[in-house]
């Protein structure tokens, strides 16, 4: 089959609906905070790359990445919409950039300011990673502003990438050990049409797990898999290591399928989408269940409590099925794009858009966290708390391009169909999409000037019910329809009752419980609503369901001790409570309490 | 209520049943193994304390209390039987120690033969810890052969240390880091009659928890908790720390309290007792749930699989609940003993006698700890095979004393009264007990020459049914009869069918599961018995059971996927299952495979 075409959030407008919302709130609000963060932690002006900085303000070696994607969010607002402050602040930066800039090409505030003899001596001192997030934001300012001049920085700095890793093979490792260039070299043979960067970025892909150096030098807490280096990539078959890593891997990988058509690539990918999907998401769409190495573990394994579920690594995968998506019009992908940007994408982020996670537990006991750290079993617990400041600050930036350019994850076309993949309030120049979705499942379509064409329409896997005005046929979770007019409006209604989603018995710490959700959207239930120790709380496998989106209820019933005993040959007490759900996305906005997503069914 | 007098193992033979087997397989099996592997490892010959050690063989500052504790258990069984070759090897060790005690009584392997300017410098190495199991076993060795050589030796070494601590206030710290002289030196004022033992003993528990500079000097990952100084002893309420310390400490406290009559030592002992029981121990009662410092943490957090459950704080715990047992004849301690020694303590060996596990969890499932070594989470999980080979030998030794010693536990009296607290094939000059307790419950008493008296037999916690052929009455967990003959015989019948306990729904790990007991024993799945994934299975409430006290059967039910999907709105299928059930003590003899204590109820 051949990949679909995407089409660019440039196109496309976000005009209404849960996704204006989330647009004008990290516009107004996450932005500019992360910008302050970046000033008051010293990042922002460490882009000078000047060899001596504040107290306390040490440029880190992955500072260069939070700076590119925050600049890389701002070409995405500022293709919307001019905004002056976010303009100059973009602008000084690559100046910064620019002025710092080595003569061979060569950018990277750490290694320019702290260390400048360590240049391509450490593999995972996130030289290339940092370089492909400045190249994706140079590709994103220039597509969006038209302006050159951190592009031609970057094309320089890839050029200087090349020689040195692929010609000359002067560096001390041979492929990044966090992955994210290669799928920047995409973007920027795409923009610019020069095949050298497809090639370079194929030339890292293809390398990985066949240099057995690399992977000697590699700490010893870490393993080859850490970065995906066990494996040459075309052998993998299921996720491991650093999610992130993965993931990023993944989308490169994707990518060069689609630009190549290479079958073996693309196998890959839809082995390792299977192995994540069946057996190592959690059903937040959050992955890498380990804070160890922020990695997948095996498969099953995926621990509430614990759980790592890094922001960050929910993004990659949905950019990975994004990429997808567009490769194969399965709704499988964007399904699972859904179900990680719904849930353990945007539950990163606080209601008020200043204040993050990082990891995203599905469950959350504070009373753990108060245990003497002289007991603590080596065990360590997610926040409870979201957090305004951070040092680790990869998650708010990649919250920040992805909300901007949401627009490009909705539509792909080929010569014959437009894909609806995901449904907003949208419009182009052809298209012109009304929905409140996910809040409800209405969605109503006007497309102009595509007559003869199709429209397919994805019938989300969580979609037990759906009507469709205008007559059509699903083939594998999307529904096609003939555009018989120039000015052709569909209206699709999915509906979306609450329902129990049950575990599969081998991810044996949900055996006996289930989660409620709504669309994508998982619920929670916080203790702030609840009373504390969630756990004892139960739902019948029949309950039923009033409130909305914001808020869902039905009666339940909690287990009470019948007596002060630890152990007793009573059954404890059964107790009705009525029992409130939230969006998984909006839990711990309203100080620390437990939280839960999976309960007994009772 | 004044206490009542222990009646010594010396006086009892246990003579059939369960203990009777045990005490011969310990004696055949376990002692022989254990002093094999103190010869393999250089233990036995580094009591020599020669500055020359072989290869790998550099001695530990704790190797003086494996081999006291291997010394005091031959100590017990040639008091009941001679063993020409135990009894060689005994003499050999008392040599050893006899030939290299300092001239002013200090004797200590390791900071003689490793580090003798360290005497007495760093209250965390165990010295006094030593000194107490060294003292144990002299104190056991003289009353079991009439020989005083270790005796005088110990003698010798208490008097150095009174001096050292509380005359000279000489040694850098003030109080034991290890708890366990104490109580070591009420035996030796026992043995003696000489008060100054005792007087020591209270001056080193009357210190704890007042001495600013020691916990000053704890290590960082340590608290003052750790072991047992946050507080002075009587103001403690909650069971902290390191749990074969604590228990150590608290056995002192009982035994303090019942030589002085102390209100104050007493409230605090029974505090602590309710404090463990209600709040921080297993049903098995194991207790100190983490691994790290192998200590209590928190109400209520006693995890399955991370369980720590050291087989030494079960023995601890048990030789306490004895000590309280003979200061109030309340049955809550003598059912606390017996759910640790039916459960927790035995599980320690395995039932050819000659493995260990040092730690006992409620759960076991291989495959976690398969995983890749990066990605624990920091998680630490218990070994799921039984050890021959042991670095920290503590807990085998502790075994054999136990079982050696088993006697001790059974009677207590006072002018009035025979009290039975524990139930055994034994006998003494004046008590014939016939019982194959605890595989079943029918208990035969024979008692000579003590007409005019009373037997209090206890009717344990666990048991809701009983018969007695004499009339009587029940006051605390002990049925009084009169003894109205100079040749008397009673008949006990403990009704024990299987049942389901239940845990408190504060304890959130196990909410909407039970575990299968029968009389004082809890039962246990293994893989190997019920297939993988033992968390899949269920036990209805009112389960009926099959069976005997080596397995029960009942009908249950298995969930399996209703697809091989991670996540559906399907709930699992049911199916119906035979389980199988064994005693907890002896899981982990068939190969590695999972087991579980707790099940869900259907």
């Amino acid at each position: 089959m051949k990949a679909t075409q995407p089409i660019s959030y440039r196109e496309i407008d976000i005009t209404g609906g849960f996704w204006k919302e989330q647009q004008a709130r990290s516009r107004a609000v996450t932005m500019p905070a992360v910008l302050a963060r970046f000033r008051e932690t010293g990042r922002f002006d460490a882009a000078r790359c000047e060899p001596h900085w504040p107290e306390g303000k040490k440029p880190h070696f992955f500072w260069d990445s939070d700076l590119a994607k925050w600049l890389e969010s701002a070409a995405y607002l500022l293709q919307k919409e001019p905004d002056p402050v976010l303009e100059q602040a973009a602008e000084e930066l690559i100046a910064h950039i620019e002025a710092s800039q080595w003569a061979d090409g060569y950018y990277n505030i750490y290694f320019t300011a702290v260390e400048p003899k360590g240049r391509w001596q450490n593999r995972d001192h996130h030289e290339l990673y940092c370089a492909g997030h400045l190249i994706e934001a140079a590709v994103a300012y220039y597509e969006a502003t038209g302006r050159r001049r951190l592009l031609d920085c970057m094309l320089k700095y890839a050029a200087h990438i090349e020689k040195t890793f692929m010609t000359d093979g002067a560096a001390a490792f041979e492929t990044p050990g966090h992955e994210e260039l290669e799928l920047a070299l995409v973007k920027l043979w795409r923009c610019t049409g020069d095949a050298r960067w497809l090639r370079l970025s194929q030339w890292f892909v293809e390398r990985r797990g066949r240099c057995a150096g690399e992977t000697a030098a590699m700490p010893d807490w870490q393993r080859p898999s850490y970065n995906q280096s066990h494996l040459p990539v075309r052998e993998q078959r299921s996720a491991e290591g650093h999610a992130v890593r993965a993931l990023y891997l993944y989308c490169a990988m994707a990518d060069l399928a689609m630009e190549s058509g290479d079958a073996g690539l693309r196998a890959a990918c839809e082995a390792l989408f299977e192995n994540i999907t069946e057996k190592r998401m959690y059903i937040t769409g959050g992955i890498g269940s380990s804070h160890c190495g922020e990695a997948f573990t095996m498969d099953y394994d995926l621990p509430n409590e614990t759980a790592y579920s890094e922001t960050c690594a929910a993004i990659a995968l949905a950019l990975f099925c994004r990429r997808m998506s567009a490769l194969e019009p399965d709704a499988r992908y964007a399904d699972t794009a859904e179900r990680a940007i719904y849930n353990g994408v945007l539950s990163g982020v606080s209601e008020d858009g200043a204040a993050f996670f990082y990891e995203n537990p599905l469950e959350l006991r504070p009373a753990l966290r108060r245990k003497d750290a002289s007991v603590t079993r080596g065990e360590r617990f997610p926040l409870t708390r979201r957090q305004r400041m951070f040092s680790c600050a990869c998650c708010p930036p990649n919250l920040t391009r992805l909300v901007a350019s949401f627009g490009d994850f909705l539509f792909t076309r080929d010569e014959t169909t437009l894909y609806v993949h995901h449904y907003a309030g949208a419009k182009s120049e052809q298209i012109e999409m009304t929905t409140e979705y996910p809040r409800d499942g209405l969605v109503r379509l006007r497309l102009r000037g595509m007559a003869g064409r199709q429209a397919a329409l994805r019938v989300p896997g969580w979609c037990e019910s759906y009507h469709c005005d205008k007559p059509g046929s699903a083939v594998r979770g999307y529904y096609y329809i003939h555009v018989d007019s120039a000015d052709f409006t569909v209206t699709l209604r999915l509906d979306m009752p609450p329902r129990l989603i049950y575990a599969n018995p081998l991810l044996c710490g949900n055996i006996g419980r289930a989660a409620v959700t709504r669309g994508p959207v998982v619920y929670c239930l916080e203790s702030v609503d609840n009373g504390e120790n969630l756990r004892a709380l139960s739902i019948p496998a029949k309950a039923s369901f009033s409130g909305d989106f914001d808020a869902l209820e039905c009666d339940g019933h909690r287990l009470e001790g019948a007596s002060g005993a630890l152990y007793s040959p009573k059954p404890p007490k059964t107790l009705p409570q009525r029992l409130r759900f939230l969006p998984y996305h909006r839990f711990a906005n309203r100080g620390e309490c437990e939280m839960a997503v999976w309960l007994r069914v009772s």
